[in-house]
């Protein structure tokens, strides 16, 4: 198995991150298999969806909605309201695989692979891509 | 890797697919490994549950709630409200593994493998299964 | 493909279990690969989250709030509400991989391996660990 990580700038604010391009340089020169992504953060997660038209906003306004940045969670380290990011990873888990056939990601015309991170305390996130031949 | 392509007709109506049998015929053949499951669309996702019993309807319903067709989403292509089906995947992930032994999926009793569509503009959807040896 | 099961008391409270020790030693002895994570039971899911601040009775209190424990649901087997448990897989997956290099789960400093099971009918789960070598 192939594995490497990568470093992702998120900043401050909530963030749905692509990581599509950097997955597709990642797979270019293997033949067929699964890539995995995974990210060894307790406040973030990975998501396949479209970005560009509107639904990374929407996905972290219903976010806010189901997860509200208030007082209601027993995790209080970090910034008020903290504790939302750390059930996150439960619903948006930071792990997932799409299948490689001959270098190429299997992905649909509209799906793009992000890191999710509602966390404002960590700017920098790291992300694992591994490459398992098959 | 061995992997293909099912297509199944989904409808007009957001639906719970169930997908078991196809994954069972896929990786008869094989001895042991993980089966992949992929749903290569931006407005679909895979979920294992119990169906035949309610269950399947009480996801619609539930993603009814959590996710109204209404205008609050950004995403504005479609019919009225299909900014919800964007979001689903962040939820419920269109990638999944499940464990073969023997040919055989190590599925529960009452677990099914389910395409989840909510999705109401696209009658026809595409699955890729992947059989990764082990 | 190295596969086993083991059971985990998770008693008739809702639980977050940490399995994260057992994973270690299931893969201590295995080079580079994933580890698949697998409960074969309709009612629960796989999280990782972080363990022993507070997350789990946050995640567990969220799912209250997203999945009553009422009449609402058509699944009518079991304790009443039990329905809620049923759907519960669709937003925490019973599937979940993890990189291992050099025998290491490749988890975050805050990241924990969690058997999450909010249904009070059964004492006892099983959970399927198997490595996949690549």
């Amino acid at each position: 198995m192939r594995s490497d990580t990568i470093t992702v700038r998120t900043g401050g604010e909530p963030t749905v991150h692509d990581l599509t391009g950097d997955c597709e340089r990642f797979v270019a020169d293997e033949e067929d298999g699964l890539l995995h992504v995974f990210v060894p953060h307790a406040t973030a997660g990975v998501a396949i969806l479209e970005t560009g038209a509107g639904s990374d906003d929407d996905l972290l306004r219903l976010l806010d909605d189901l997860l509200p940045r208030d007082d209601r969670w027993r995790h209080r380290h970090g910034s008020p309201g903290h504790g939302r990011d750390h059930v996150l990873p439960a619903l948006v888990a930071p792990s997932i695989t799409v299948p490689v056939l001959g270098g190429r990601l299997q992905l649909g015309t509209w799906q793009s692979i992000c890191l999710v991170d509602t966390n404002v305390d960590n700017a920098e996130r790291t992300v694992r891509l591994s490459f398992l031949a098959g």
